[in-house]
């Protein structure tokens, strides 16, 4: 919820006033950023209703803009809370290396302008799966309580049918705030080649921000799934 | 160009004339519809200029709006002509028929609420493919001189990535108005099962676009090439 933009939550906020008759606060996994994309966002709030759990989805979509979509409607353990509850999120982010940009991905795909090297990017970006801590990977001044975190899964891959469009899927226990976009920052200096392979471990060695590359822009990012 | 509307070709004229220093006609291949989207788009026009045809790319790309992309200058032959001369174009058609509508394909494909045969839509398209009179596929009233046009290509697959995503691509010498999209909207009644197989060569021979089936929307469309 914010005072001078609409935002998700406000949205279902609002849907469900208007369905519930009352004030209803939702709770999501966790906030994305201004210009994130989600497939996988899941809010949780607490609700006396006749409806079914898929009433109330048809109910929400009826009156929901149409750029957001409830994909499905749960009833959940007295006591389910969304962000303490989570298990582990899966983030995707979408580069392009292509020498145009193509307009029906500029809001989906960050356009870099350069050819990358997806073999050393994939390399070096081995060392972050495992249990780290990732404080140079972390918005500076975010103050968690710990910056140890879990990557369980990490992949970097052209898209085989658009070959210009190069994915990677991170998949961790949870994530420190801007640290998808921060690790893509770095990659992509070591796939443009102006940082070796091996830099990466340093960075994440060091637990430091300011040795880490730049945060890559908020637009090619999309969380996919959170579990439960 | 609209009054009541920004066009691409609007865009690409201000942007013309603000690197030329004159006003200059741009004649599209041409002209599509509201809502209806281009990869392959060619216009042409006529400038004195001592810019390369790439400097002249590279200082439209830098004025024009980041939706509009131009892909390649070229320099054309006296009298060349982006309407007259056009071989053939090249059209796709998006649909889906998942249960629900994905938010980011909602500008770009045509969500059907309904299961979709695509072995019969293919089936009965299959007619179409060769040299034929098409007004039962023509929008009533546009009059052109005649309605005999050749499809050289026809393919309908689901996405395999993508399995929901059903792809229609065309392939003709010429096409009459809305002529692609009165296809698609008798091609989803035989794959709805509301029409046999048989029915849409029946109609092909009738001539007549009170036998056909709805105009199915404008957003599903793309104008993939033009050859010349």
């Amino acid at each position: 919820v914010q005072v001078n933009a609409l935002t998700v939550q406000q949205a279902l906020e609002t849907a469900l006033a208007k369905i519930l008759q009352r004030r209803v606060r939702v709770t999501a996994s966790g906030r994305t950023d201004s210009g994130v994309h989600a497939l996988g966002q899941v809010g949780s709030f607490v609700a006396e209703t006749s409806l079914s759990p898929d009433q109330l989805k048809r109910a929400l979509n009826g009156s929901l803009p149409t750029d957001i979509r409830v994909r499905s409607v749960e009833e959940a353990c007295p006591g389910f809370h969304a962000i303490r509850d989570a298990r582990k999120k899966r983030y995707r982010y979408v580069m392009s290396d292509a020498e145009q940009l193509d307009v029906f991905e500029r809001r989906y795909v960050w356009h870099v302008w350069m050819a990358l090297d997806v073999a050393a990017m994939r390399d070096a970006a081995g060392c972050l799966v495992g249990k780290h801590d990732f404080a140079s990977f972390q918005a500076a001044g975010s103050g968690r309580a710990s910056s140890i975190r879990t990557i369980l899964d990490l992949t970097l891959e052209r898209d085989p049918t658009a070959h210009h469009r190069i994915v990677f899927e991170v998949e961790a226990d949870g994530f420190l705030y801007n640290m998808v976009r921060n690790i893509l920052g770095s990659l992509v200096l070591v796939g443009r080649g102006a940082k070796p392979i091996g830099w990466l471990a340093e960075v994440l060695r060091a637990k430091d921000r300011k040795l880490a590359g730049p945060t890559a822009p908020a637009h090619g990012l999309t969380l996919l799934r959170v579990d439960y």
